[in-house]
């Protein structure tokens, strides 16, 4: 059986690459979402194991010390990572594996993972962009334009992604992500290409 | 407005592509077809302009000496080709080209284009492309062995392409050729990143 791939999904906030994602999984059986680990404490209404996987400090630096991420980040002066034990477990089983994650974290998978293929979900425009973290009406004005100054900056490092998808249409998104994935299935690389001719001479 | 794609699709006789192609092009408005170029003269029902165009020889080897082909070969004495000016016409106006060529060709279009997408269509089995070329009823046992010889020759070649898809079903293996072609106008270059960038940026 041959392994799974890694796909990786990007995008500023407010880009809706989150229920992107959540579609992507409930249209797919061999498709698994990693979950994130990090050392900041949960929200209201967050789960462990389901949003995050909550951890104290001493243990995600010791697990960082072992090698044990894919990726990992220090924001703020909370840790966030990737646990590499369940990804690579899937990959081995031939499931692909989801990360929703942000760019930085995007280009240490890339770099550790370069059959990894990486997503960036796009806006339609800024215009739209704002109006829609507008009317998620959840952010202050401020906040607001943070998130603004950060999508462009992220939206500058797309050239570090493999595909780019506007969501317009979410219908439309998650269809062009879903052939990014079917197509990425039917890439030959130097090694399934001599498995491939193999098996058709074996059988003559 | 962005250039038009190259897509090359070849595969060993009996392996259904001609259908494909044909399928391909009557679902997309922004989808040409090359008309290769020979020497040979037209079999029965062949229209000039249509299945080929048909030419002289003096004037295939001036074309060939004016850099006028794409590819082109020499098949036991008929030369084959595929002209390049309407197809570069086509692509700068946006449309994408089919090539429906052989694996030779296939190769001298990546070397010459080397963005040009190269999709291998394989028959579910050896054992199933016999049958289909058994069935087609319009070859001799001995044109039959020399094509599923050819057909081996060209799967061993299949390193070559970028894509393989098989063709158990027309309409999957249709639909799948459709992804590629749409999945192939989400990857990011190093161009088209910046250009996508720079968009956004010039919205603020």
């Amino acid at each position: 059986m041959s392994k799974g791939k890694l796909f990786v999904i990007s995008g500023p906030s407010g880009t809706g690459k989150g229920t992107i994602c959540k579609e992507l999984l409930s249209r797919s059986d061999s498709m698994r979402l990693s979950i994130s680990m990090t050392t900041r404490g949960p929200r209201e209404g967050e789960v462990h194991g389901v949003h995050y996987f909550f951890a104290e400090r001493d243990e995600f630096i010791s697990l960082i010390n072992e090698g044990g991420f894919i990726e990992y980040a220090d924001v703020y002066g909370n840790f966030y990572g990737t646990p590499k034990k369940q990804v690579e477990a899937w990959l081995d089983d031939g499931d692909d594996v989801l990360l929703e994650i942000d760019v930085q974290g995007a280009i240490q998978v890339k770099k550790n993972y370069p059959d990894s293929v990486l997503i960036f979900v796009l806006p339609p425009s800024i215009k739209v962009l704002r109006e829609r973290l507008e009317g998620r009406g959840t952010d202050s004005a401020q906040v607001i334009e943070k998130r603004m100054g950060g999508a462009l900056g992220e939206i500058s490092l797309i050239g570090e992604y493999d595909y780019s998808v506007v969501n317009d249409n979410l219908e439309e998104a998650v269809e062009a992500v879903e052939a990014v994935i079917r197509v990425e299935h039917l890439k030959l690389t130097g090694e399934s290409a001599e498995e491939i001719a193999g098996r058709y001479r074996q059988e003559v």
